[in-house]
């Protein structure tokens, strides 16, 4: 059956998100710029893409761009909660094939996506990995010809390393989230600031002198410690990795396993992309008034099952609070039932780290389409080249100028 | 006329604002427990009390404290853009007489502050002393008997110094502001927190790497600027003291005069207290992108008659954000036309910092009641043991054990 | 008996003294051009005056400074380990009456103050208020003619306060220390920087992730805890004052007991002013290996004596690091036998600070010569133009240009 | 001919070393345990090893190590200015064979590298690569059987890069700094601080509110500009690559390219390991005062001859700072001659630190011996093994846990 057109919550609030949309394209001339470079010979005229992004105001600028490089652009969200009615309404009214709206079931969420490989993309946008994971494990589509893919996460390039492992990948896979340009701004500098927006919004609480709990110091981690001290708070780092652990250590981070850090916590947030941080154990040992939240991936770092079912009762306090008062009769909070806490309670990154990170998404479907004959079905990083050519755009969009290797020093650098 | 009990938005959002009390009364301890001890003795039986105060959550819990202490009181809100609409309809069903809607136009806010002095309060609590200005100047009020007030803000502060100058003040006004557990954490910590809040929901930019201009390097000043840096931005910093802006510069910011932050600046922040910072002359010299607002007291710092009559276009291109495109082609952009940003934008302070604040409040209210007698129509300081004693419940709401001078060293503390 | 000339250790050093002078000289362009301005009147002349101050590179500018504007100057050391014998031997090259060397014991150090009062200084300028005391409490001076005094240290006003208290004062003292430009600067920045300039050289550890002990948190403990975590430490603070332990709290720093940090902290920094702050009950919890030292006034805020008497061995292992093996079996380290550890282990504060600090001095001193009939026998503060001004010449010396409030400002500024 | 036993300035200085070594010792636990679970098998017997490195009291806990379990040693300096004699005294005196002094020159350098080639060592252990140059290209031991190197330093890896590019590479070199637990600890923390010492010890100036431009945002750089930053000032970065260029910028610092930072800046710190970096044109620009100093590898980032040789009159103002009068007759300072300030105006970087870096250094040592028949002629990291495991023993020796996946976690990974 061919799909809708489109499926949002309500068209009318396209002009609402038009206004999103402008401000922010107009904060995102990385991605602009590398847009209108290209627009000259419309490299996407006759091509289907498939999206599977958080349907942010950003994100439409990312999709509005493909479209007017000649793509067909189909979209849906990788995430049941986070999509901007507004935006989803404006993409819709312009010709996006568009199936998101905030607070979807699961059965509506995997319908969406059906809906956009039914368009039949010859490349991929994923967030996380469903969508691929679909294209190889539903019948439906497991066939479909797919030239390839870009991932944009973390949590997603772990699944897809997995599948590589046991030789299941069918398309080559962009690793956009390792690109330095993108991992190492958008995962930290985006996730830090989304993260204090959304814990502000949802709890309002003083974060100068709390005690807060950083679980995992990736980049993600990195970034939400910097940002946490940054407003004042003490940071504790759980890690299971020992580098990160030490490096941690030597930035001033009190260290703890997260037994420990649970009673002494007054804030948790979780950015592992692993499952199964914060547990029963944990929970029980928390404060009264103890507030966790993740901005991970999925919604399986903390169970949320154990607090959502088994608490006494539950309320939601204010907008994306939830007060569960638990067995022993204290009260721990969650932030957006445990979803990302940046993008369900704020509005996730800011849109000038989502212009180098989209940067790197165009030009790695542009790199699949004009390559994928000579690539492998592996897990394939962003050419260096791609990566160099963004920042320096980047620092051009600012107007920073850098200095250059001279001939003396170059050939330094080759001597002994 | 005979005020009429009371005059919110909409009565329904009571039982909304209730939850918002009880999640800002869980986080105020150290009010909790001044109110606990007082509550035996009933202080305030047969007082009327006048407060103009920003409508808050926090604030809900100071005016419900004082009602339980026996007092009758009366309310209304010391801006016309601030009132949380649910907070006001929850204090108004449970008896507190509250004028208070968000969006007044000038009438309303006066008629609003003349519905609470015709209740006849003993004691006024202001913010920015505009019931206090109308209590001395407006024939209707000026003969009033009243024992005392207290001033919560730098600004009103000012205001009522130069009525003591020039030999106006009639009662005795103590200046909370000045308690050090008021200025040194709500000015600092408070606006430095809810500012990032504010501007982050109207503006939703990237603030690492930032050039932000903070004018002024009061106490407020000194918090915003610690909190922007907190997040990563390069932060310019305008004085006209130059003790201040001596301590800015050894604090490693750049501090310059507000012509050359003008051109330089992403970002504004008037925190002074003063009138005509950002002017036009200023406005013309912006960056296209600029956004500037104020988190002083009042919305004359920033000269929004300029921006917001003479634009060549005015738009809401965000909530509490709007694009001015001047008459020279650039767009700036107006966080909440120029009213307490933390406020308008955010709800401001969170609550652990106003219940410092408030425990100033309410023993400064009992100080003038049961010492107004022996007081002179001064601006009188908070008394030095009230401001201890609160860093003392302060500490230990928070289990925070400190040493104790032994008598071996309160001997050399008095030796040569 | 007329005092000799001068005494220094080797007056053959005063050749380095003169470019150690040179380079502090070039980096104190206030008092430069404070001095500067002044040495057209010549308006020392005929005085004689008496410094009993560390005697450092930057001091030498400011006791050549008060001889080059007609001065007879006479000077010792505020103590017996921190005077710089090149820079000594260079003042009494070029006329100053100076006695002081470094390691002196306490007859040595009594004697030269002795020496400095027998000169008949009118204007005392103290250090820790030794020669004020001897000046009040020892018959051979106590009768001596003096106008009045300027103190340069919290820990001296407070001697000067206690002697004020019991009405013992016999001249005027003008708090130096106080002075905004003075202790908010020298106090904070110069100590701060200092102190882990004397800690890096007598010890060579790594600073990042040690738990660094503050004890105090004044303007010295505000300094030296910021700038420890600057190298990357997690500090701990202790105080007696509920205000400032509040304020260190909410900067984030862990505030506990001496009692509970002892055993905790890898390295101690004493800060307060006031004796008995490390105790045997303290250093015989602390771990193995622990580092402690002073950077208040005196050598009694550690308990040396336990240290370097009763300890099973004592062993300098570093210059300026003694080794003491407790009886308990633990190696515990002491800086700089308990004094000031960044004047005897480092050479005090930089002279950018100096320089603002002895502005205020040569200004007060000034201040007492013209207005000392009119004086009372008190501690009294800086004027407050005196500040002012100098934070404005810091400021021109910079290049830094600030706003000023201009009419309409400044009539706003008294209106209400 | 025969090496001499040893060559040193004074072998009396032997004593005050070896409390520099045991100072040291006792802050190398991680090392410490290293070595004292290798003794037991004494795996180093009858083998020869040849250093090249800092002679240090950290080099020299490397050096009587390697000896106790069982090696012969052989070891000069890897720079001619930054031996500490006290300890090249003391390791002489244990039977170590070295050779080094402070200030030699070229032909003293080159003297002793021949000496230890002359013990005709299994495996070298270079700092900068001069040693395995000379292995090389010396028609006197470029024959020599060695089975492999390790390299310390980012400088010396980039040479041995350039001899593996051209096919020159005789045996098998492990990047010993490209340690996770190297590079990002030694490089970062430990240049960071001993920087610091260096600039302070030198220099003694106010870093806050300075401008120091950092040139290169490597892991050095990286260290050094967050530790200035720290310290209080405003730092300026410059790079030539553009990623690394635009995480400056996002940490806030102000990237240009050394043409504009020159004349701004009041003190610099190359730290790029690449030659040219300061060259006539800026030092011509410089403002009068300004400070210049190297903590990269060799004295060539900076154009010291045209300071030391070409400037109108050269004198030592301090120890390790040169005053250069230039033509324009503005004054220059240099530190340590440009050579590595960090080592040659204080004493290079903290035991802690080192201990992980020689960790690293002994491991690869015996991975090496234990492997060299399977190694290519290449430049080779570290083995991931031994990287974790010196991360897990660094934690352990600190007393710190972290968490372990656990199996539902382990299986989640592996997921999709």
């Amino acid at each position: 059956m061919a799909p809708p057109k489109y499926k949002v919550k309500d068209i009318r609030l396209a002009k609402k998100g038009q206004a999103s949309y402008e401000w922010a394209r107009d904060h995102m001339e990385i991605l602009d710029s590398t847009l209108g470079r290209l627009k000259r010979s419309m490299p996407l005229k006759g091509v289907t893409l498939g999206f599977c992004l958080h349907i942010t105001k950003e994100t439409a600028v990312l999709l509005i761009g493909a479209k007017e490089l000649g793509a067909r652009v189909a979209a849906c969200s990788g995430n049941p909660l986070t999509t901007q009615d507004d935006v989803a309404a404006f993409l819709a009214s312009r010709g996006i094939h568009i199936y998101a709206w905030a607070g979807q079931n699961p059965k509506e969420y995997d319908w969406c996506i059906d809906q956009v490989l039914s368009h039949g993309p010859s490349v991929i946008t994923d967030d996380g990995a469903d969508m691929n994971v679909k294209a190889h494990f539903d019948g439906r589509f497991s066939k479909m010809p797919i030239l390839g893919s870009t991932e944009e996460t973390t949590a997603g390039i772990n699944r897809i390393r997995a599948m590589e492992k046991q030789g299941r990948l069918r398309y080559p896979v962009i690793a956009v989230n390792d690109a330095d340009t993108k991992h190492m701004f958008d995962n930290r500098y985006g996730t830090g600031q989304s993260t204090i927006d959304g814990y502000l919004r949802s709890m309002n609480l003083l974060l100068a002198s709390k005690r807060v709990v950083v679980a995992g110091y990736g980049w993600v981690g990195k970034g939400v410690a910097a940002r946490c001290r940054g407003m004042g708070s003490r940071v504790m780092v759980t890690e299971v990795n020992p580098v990160r652990a030490l490096e941690a250590h030597m930035e001033g981070y009190e260290v703890v396993p997260m037994s420990r850090a649970a009673p002494a916590g007054d804030i948790f947030i979780t950015c592992t992309g692993m499952t199964g941080i914060i547990r029963k154990e944990h929970i029980d040992k928390m404060k009264d008034g103890a507030v966790m939240g993740n901005v991970g991936h999925f919604d399986v770092e903390i169970d949320t099952k154990y607090l959502l079912k088994k608490s006494r009762s539950v309320r939601e306090i204010r907008p994306n609070l939830d007060e569960c008062v638990l067995k022993n009769g204290r009260r721990v909070y969650l932030v957006g039932k445990g979803w990302l806490a940046n993008l369900v309670a704020a509005e996730g990154h800011p849109p000038e780290v989502m212009a180098q990170s989209f940067s790197n998404q165009i030009l790695a479907i542009l790199h699949i389409l004009n390559h994928h004959k000579k690539m492998e079905n592996r897990l394939i990083p962003v050419p260096v080249e791609i990566d160099q050519s963004i920042a320096r755009d980047a620092l051009a969009a600012m107007g920073i100028r850098i200095d250059r290797l001279n001939a003396e020093q170059a050939k330094y650098g080759d001597s002994w």
